[in-house]
């Protein structure tokens, strides 16, 4: 069973001049620890539930392995003494290479030189390809889905403080809805559940709760995601990613409103 | 003279079944690498701006060195041939010490073993102290930060999509306001600009926009800021982190309310 998401806190709260003593639900932020061979590659702050999909998903969008078949198992390891599972053990398959170090650089995203925002995209371009043609989405269904992510997200509605991740049909349909207190985190959870179950992306829709940076484009280009939406806006790099790999960047999806900010040909008008 | 932390881009707007092509403000955002004694440590995702104080910040907040009377020199490079000043190079003072790969392992937070929420608040322990007593703010004076902080910043009604930091005095006084595509970024920029300044931060008040979460805490513990609110929800670790560090932490601060989480005994009533 997946641990509880959210915990309550006992907190002051002060309305109009009146202070009382009330528990409140708040977001659970843990760290998890990400070894490969045994090895630590990298902690990453996480709300925990949904950890092997989380690190299965991170693997791959960050470019620990090329797919899932270089993965042999992914385990959760427990701590003795405290009981926590806040670390997760990547073992690969059998003659998959592991050079830790340059991992570690990679996941630094550095450069040797003139680092920009145009490195950054060639630096991605190594390891993602553009998006495939994909699927040609209704506006009107494409107006649909922040409500449908909304009644899917189990803890939100009690701590305000969740992102999530959504996974859509081409006709509006929720495939898949994860939520944590990392945006790439959800994204990551979303990913690497879809890649534990062999299934492809390339026809689907990606929705995100906050907003689209480059860090949400990247893994949605190497996930072979067309189109990606969002409740909030974009900032110039992940619309220039966006571009560059033929990913569909919907923002401000709210209400009959939208802009599109890339590859508007997939999103069909009445 | 700091660069436009926001751009025109040009997007396709649809509203109720309408599309029209305009331009819209979007957040510039381009990694940074920061370099120490001329080794790459980090890239960070930014909007470009007080890029000087965000190292300056970056450096103290994430233990690069524990004073800023350890640094020489902090000093931006341009690209010959782009012109990006994407780069940024901390020389630190003579006979300060320096181990990259020791630095960059704590940059990833990792621990040999059992790691927990308890066990970041330990490792945070060894470089930041319990804040001291600060200052007894007002209900009323707490409740005009984020109207006041609303209005010092600069790009958001353009784009509703940048974080912002804001320092206060006890009487709600505005010291400094940044804005950052990244919440942590506007953090270390706000603790930058006073370490650079040589100003103390022991009876100040930090606001920032969105959420708490431990990294806002940990940054805030190692400034020795007393008073941290935030206009959204914190954290499970952020508020064990607040509580082991003495810090007043205040989230949901809106209209005439506010949650406290930790140290009520600096928030005074009527």
């Amino acid at each position: 069973m997946s641990p509880d998401p959210v915990e309550l806190r006992s907190v002051w709260k002060v309305l109009d001049g009146r202070t009382s003593e009330v528990s409140d639900w708040v977001v659970v932020e843990e760290p998890l620890e990400i070894r490969v061979q045994g090895e630590p590659l990298a902690v990453i702050m996480r709300t925990p539930g949904h950890d092997i999909e989380l690190v299965a998903g991170f693997s791959l969008t960050e470019g620990v392995v090329p797919s899932m078949d270089d993965i042999a198992t992914i385990r959760q390891c427990r701590d003795g003494d405290t009981g926590e599972e806040n670390v997760v053990d990547v073992t690969l398959a059998p003659g998959v290479a592991f050079d830790p170090s340059r991992l570690r650089r990679n996941l630094m995203a550095s450069a040797a030189c003139g680092l920009c925002g145009k490195a950054s995209l060639e630096a991605l371009a190594t390891r993602a390809r553009p998006a495939g043609p994909g699927p040609r989405v209704r506006r009107e269904v494409l107006a649909t889905l922040p409500s449908t992510l909304l009644r899917a997200q189990e803890s939100f509605g009690r701590t305000g403080a969740l992102h999530a991740a959504g996974l859509f049909e081409p006709d509006g349909r929720l495939r898949l809805c994860r939520e944590d207190v990392g945006r790439h985190n959800a994204v990551d959870k979303v990913v690497g559940r879809t890649a534990l179950d062999r299934l492809g992306t390339g026809d689907s829709i990606l929705l995100v709760s906050g907003r689209t940076s480059f860090e949400i484009l990247q893994k949605a280009a190497v996930a072979g995601i067309p189109i990606v939406c969002a409740i909030s806006g974009p900032t110039t790099l992940a619309i220039e990613t966006a571009r560059a790999f033929n990913i569909t960047l919907v923002n401000f999806l709210r209400g009959n409103g939208m802009n599109i900010a890339s590859c508007p040909e997939r999103v069909a008008g009445d």
